[in-house]
């Protein structure tokens, strides 16, 4: 059987039967192919007395167990299924928990990539012959930013790819070439925003109509805009924010469509489920792991991979015409979780009470365990005006938002600055865990 | 006709004469491919009176003038030959002389250019399997690094996209994936050396062993070692380094093979003439600007392109088995040529003198017109130990090498640092031009 991954662009718009008949048979697949060649997959499902005829559908996935992410750092070598001749990219994760692991792609897990983009473009409404701006970059190592170029060639786009960073770049580039729709991570777009005020450039009247944004939350988990977004809407109201969701494990694309009601999940690609502290699946409603199988991947493909992203779902039909599985914006990172007092919240709540405040310039949120057992939240602010009545402010603000009363500790901009990017870390820090586990 | 490239990766083993034979009839089709599809060498052509049954083969390209960059900036628009909506890329030149051009590429284009890198990767004895370590950026609006990504990904090589910069991330690569081959700009691998050195890493036994080198010559016209060749050679005697010289203009590369005596022409991607001053064609021994004419290039097609670039050119078959015409390094730009009481030089020559020269930290060149009308050239060093006795010394190894005698100024670092980086370049700037024209 010659593996390949099989693209179905119809699908997401088939009735939610044929979609669940359509990702059976394709787990089918999938299971025959690991247990044939993985040797990671293929040892756990022997050493369980598990034969591929086992796993017939989704739910009989439940019979094997979860992969995590510390599996993947220890026996990274162990996932790849292809001849070390037939890599063709290799990529590595942020390493935001942890160490960074290295993902290797083949030529056809190229070609998925694209594929995946093309539908993620075309979820988001951009059709052929429109301009890009890629404001993210294609080095250091990311998948991503290549996987954004090919989709948008394939979908017949033409693209200019400007990396991140350098609004003075970013403006000259939106000036000669017009693009419509720009990649950004979205907290950029407000220097990008700050610049061409200063500048005296007319943005709101420039060629880009649509941003497409990653790697931040633009709403919060009720579908909502976030604080970020809500400001990025008031300087530019003519600006389309659509959000995209990805990791390199995943090696697929959760895009809004213009419902904008949670991101669209590709049935041909991936298979999601969303479980709870002891693996059972959570219903619609409830926080849940997202916890991944991807389909057709050839050089490192993943099995109930456990994401460590806590989010909702969504099942019933979008009137966007799509009856694919949606998922809201990410309630947080499942280590990141925060037991105070009884409620459980993640680090971005608290961002997007921050990220409201006009006196807060910068922050930066900790996490300590006190000799109760339970969590302390201590908040570092970079403000202008800093005051006991200002920390009183901020304490009550947190109080009647999340129920929770953290420390406030005025720092200096270049210290908080440090904290934020540490040597050898690829993204930037908003959070730090002092808890031992 | 349907206009596409033509992929002969044989021809360049083929004899001189069936090589000129394969030019002459691709040149045709070339013409008759501008005639009908661009409004600026169609409407050139027909304001001269000249149809396509004029130009038969390469000898007459003389028929016709040549394209300056100037024609370039003023008329970018009318050099496009397809409809925007085929455009898949964008990228600018990068404006060493003047302000940066758009370039637009095709879907055509791209793979022509994957098939030039492959053919390049090849030339200098890469082969399938390999990995490639990028170490410079696919970002800023450059062609270069994603025709090095895709070459290598035709070739069958496996690539790892880092970017340019930053040692320790290409240190931490290199462990972590064992890159055969890095793409670099060669000064960068003095601070990767002296990285490694700083950090006991041992180098010489890591996996890296060859260095493809683009942007600055390690070699000098007459072929031997540069300084800074000789520099990188002497730090780290394992690495072979091959050079590869390319412009967005030409959308093809001229890479060096294990000979290592000049770039080889790829014969079904670009047609060469080498010009002088009044635009007739030198002998093989003689400077002259390289103008290209391009071929199978869809969006934007050159033909004699006036590159800027002046260099010696070899038409003896070499030992390596390819027929293929061959460009020495370059002697330097024309419009940055010196003219010193009677004799020519380029900055190069200059800046080889400079690299070899211990106590000198950095340089920047600058060159006047006297009242004379003659040139002066002035030199800024920075230096830890400035003395009238230092700027005698450097006079005099001028007045040696190249017999000049150029004024030295000691200047600070942050001063020249800040002349050779103005805001909104994307190359460091060593050489300023005060003459007026």
């Amino acid at each position: 059987m010659e593996f390949k991954h099989v693209e179905n662009p119809q699908i997401q718009f088939a009735s939610p039967e044929s979609i669940a008949e359509f990702q059976n048979a394709r787990l089918r697949e999938e299971v025959a192919y690991l247990y044939a060649r993985s040797p990671y997959y293929g040892g756990l499902m022997r050493s369980l007395g598990i034969t591929p005829g086992d796993i017939r559908m989704v739910e009989d996935l439940a019979k094997l167990p979860t992969t995590a992410k510390e599996d993947l750092q220890r026996r990274s070598g162990e996932f790849v299924c292809v001849p070390e001749q037939e890599i063709r990219d290799y990529v590595t994760t942020s390493g935001t928990l942890g160490s960074p692991v290295v993902f290797a792609l083949s030529d056809s897990d190229l070609e998925r990539l694209a594929y995946n983009e093309w539908l993620s473009f075309s979820t988001a409404g951009c059709v052929a012959g429109q301009r890009l701006q890629l404001m993210t970059t294609l080095d250091r190592r990311f998948m991503a930013g290549l996987a954004y170029y090919m989709g948008a060639r394939r979908l017949g786009m033409a693209s200019v790819r400007v990396g991140n960073g350098i609004p003075a770049l970013q403006w000259d580039t939106i000036a000669r070439i017009h693009p419509e729709v720009c990649m950004v991570v979205p907290s950029f777009l407000v220097p990008l925003v700050e610049y061409a005020q200063h500048q005296g450039i007319d943005y709101a009247h420039s060629s880009l109509r649509k941003a497409i944004c990653i790697g931040e939350g633009i709403r919060t988990p009720d579908l909502s805009l976030s604080r970020l977004g809500e400001r990025i809407q008031t300087l530019w109201p003519t600006l389309e924010l659509y959000s995209t969701y990805a990791s390199t494990e995943m090696q697929s694309s959760f895009t809004e469509c213009e419902c904008q009601c949670g991101g669209h999940a590709q049935p041909d690609l991936i298979i999601c489920e969303f479980l709870d502290e002891q693996g059972n699946p959570v219903p619609e409603g409830e926080p849940g792991e997202l916890t991944i199988t991807t389909l057709g991947v050839r050089a490192m493909p993943l099995l109930r991979f456990r994401t460590g992203d806590v989010c909702y779902h969504f099942r019933q039909p979008c009137s966007c015409g799509r009856n694919t599985l949606r998922v809201s914006p990410l309630l947080g990172r499942k280590g990141q979780m925060i037991k105070y007092k009884g409620t459980t919240m993640y680090p971005p709540a608290l961002y997007d009470i921050l990220d409201a405040v006009p006196g807060v310039n910068d922050y930066l949120v900790e996490v300590f365990e006190n000799s109760l057992g339970t969590d302390e939240i201590s908040i570092r602010v970079v403000t202008d005006s800093p005051s006991e009545a200002f920390a009183k402010e901020l304490k009550d603000l947190f109080r009647a938002k999340v129920r929770v009363a953290p420390r406030i500790v005025f720092s200096p901009q270049h210290e908080v600055q440090a904290l934020k990017n540490p040597t050898g870390s690829r993204k930037v820090v908003k959070f730090i865990d002092h808890r031992v586990r």
